[in-house]
Formats: structure tokens, sequence, C-alpha cells
């Protein structure tokens, strides 16, 4: 990441998992900031700079986007087609993180052009092993556009 | 990936980065084959079940593909938008795997819908690293579409 700072978008509303994947993905150094949402619509207004992200300062753009699916206000799938339909958004890299094994979720989620699927490992070892793995894969080996 | 068999689609046409690319992920149990065609009209061809290749049964869908930029006859840009304008190729998995670190070709690749963007490391022993963790992200932990 050529030493810039690194920032990542969680879209998270289960607020123990969001505590597991901020604490995991921050004791990895390139890992610089980790801006937290709980809901679809707040992710959207975070985005699209509405609401109280209006002020762009506010909601820098991400280098990642982390997205759970089964989010309140806002689905997560719909999240990320607004995403993937947006010709400035599109370019981030975008990882969904779920619970959801579900066949038509997986299929709407490479539909919509999602970067990555994964799906949550039940066990805390098991989750904790993944969000290193992912955050070294993404924020270390991934070169993300500029 | 449910212990199906799993397999790999290369499309790069450095013999020494073929052979070291399928040497490490053979290594991983988890890769049960590799397929390896060596320019841009060839990957086509092979997805398209044009050609050589019009007998599917010897063009089996990969579950991701490897792809190199610079390749002969048809670029790997145009390959990686040939995949991603089709309603079926769509959702597999696209890794770049090249040596440009050239902005443009970055930017291009997100554009037109790269699942992830890796810059071959000069060194062996980081390739070899890449080769590890990129096959254990994307073949261990991602789930691919059905």
């Amino acid at each position: 990441m050529n030493g810039e700072p690194v920032l990542v978008l969680l879209i998270e509303d289960n607020p123990d998992h969001a505590e597991l994947i901020i604490r995991t993905m921050s004791e990895h150094r390139i890992v610089n900031h980790i801006n937290h949402v709980s809901d679809g619509q707040q992710a959207l207004e975070y985005l699209f700079h509405q609401g109280i992200y209006s002020d762009p300062a506010s909601s820098p753009r991400p280098h990642i986007i982390l997205l759970d699916l089964r989010l309140p206000r806002v689905d997560g799938l719909q999240v990320l087609d607004a995403i993937k339909q947006d010709e400035e958004l599109k370019i981030i890299p975008v990882v969904v993180l779920t619970t959801s094994e579900a066949e038509k979720d997986i299929a709407r989620a490479y539909d919509n052009h999602v970067n990555s699927y994964l799906v949550k490992p039940v066990g805390f070892e098991e989750f904790t092993k993944l969000m290193d793995d992912m955050g070294y894969y993404w924020l270390g080996w991934n070169t993300n556009p500029a």
C-alpha cells in the first residue's frame, strides 16, 4: 500500500462481530483506521456523503469495504449493488462477510460484482484466523486502485 | 470448497512464472487441477468452448482464473473484459497476476470488475509466499459461486 494510511469501512450490525473484526484487523499494522457503520442506510450515507456525512471530510473513501449481508434498514446486497453501479465507487474492493451460505445470496453477490465472499466461521479461533488472512491478503498483497 | 474438485485456469505466457505458480499451487492439497494456457486467444477459446476447446468436456469451467496482463495475441485486459461482460462467466473470480504496476492497468482492471489485482514480487521467496497466501485465500476461505 506504498506506506499511505489504509482505511477500512466496516458495515456490520452485530456488535460482537464488529468488535472482533476491529480488534483483529487493528493488530495488523497495515490498517490505520476502521470506520464502522451498523446498518445499510448509514453505509450508503457514508459512501455518498449524505445526511450526517454530507461533509466529505467526515467520510473519506475507504480502501476496502467489509460488508455484512443481513443489515437493518437497507440490505447488504442492495448496498453492494449501489456501490458497484456507481462509476466512482465501483473500483473499491468489497468483501462480503456473512453467516449466510445460501446459494441465492452467493449468486446475487457475484452477479453484483462482489470482489470476494467470505462465510463467517462459527468458532472464535477460526474467525480470528480468517480476519488475519483476509486483512493480510487485501491490505498486504492486493494492489488497490488509486 | 465442500470437498469438490477445484480447478484453476492459469493464463500466463512466461514459462518460468507458470512453472512456479503451478508448483506452488499444487502443493496446496485444495487445488486438484490447473489448466494452463499461454496466450489470450487460447484463454478465450477455452472459456467460450471454441477451436480446439469446442468440446466442453475439454474445457471445464474453472473455479478461479489467474490472469497475466501482457499476453500474446489478445491482451489480458481484453480477456478480463470478455469474461466480465459474459452473463455466465462473470461470476468466476478473476485474479490478475502481473508485473505491471502502471496506474492505468490497475484502473482499467478494476473498471472491468477484476476481483483482485496482484503484482508479482521480484524475489523467488516472496513470489512463493504470495502464491501460498493467494491460493489459501481464494481456494480455502473464499466461497465461490456454484
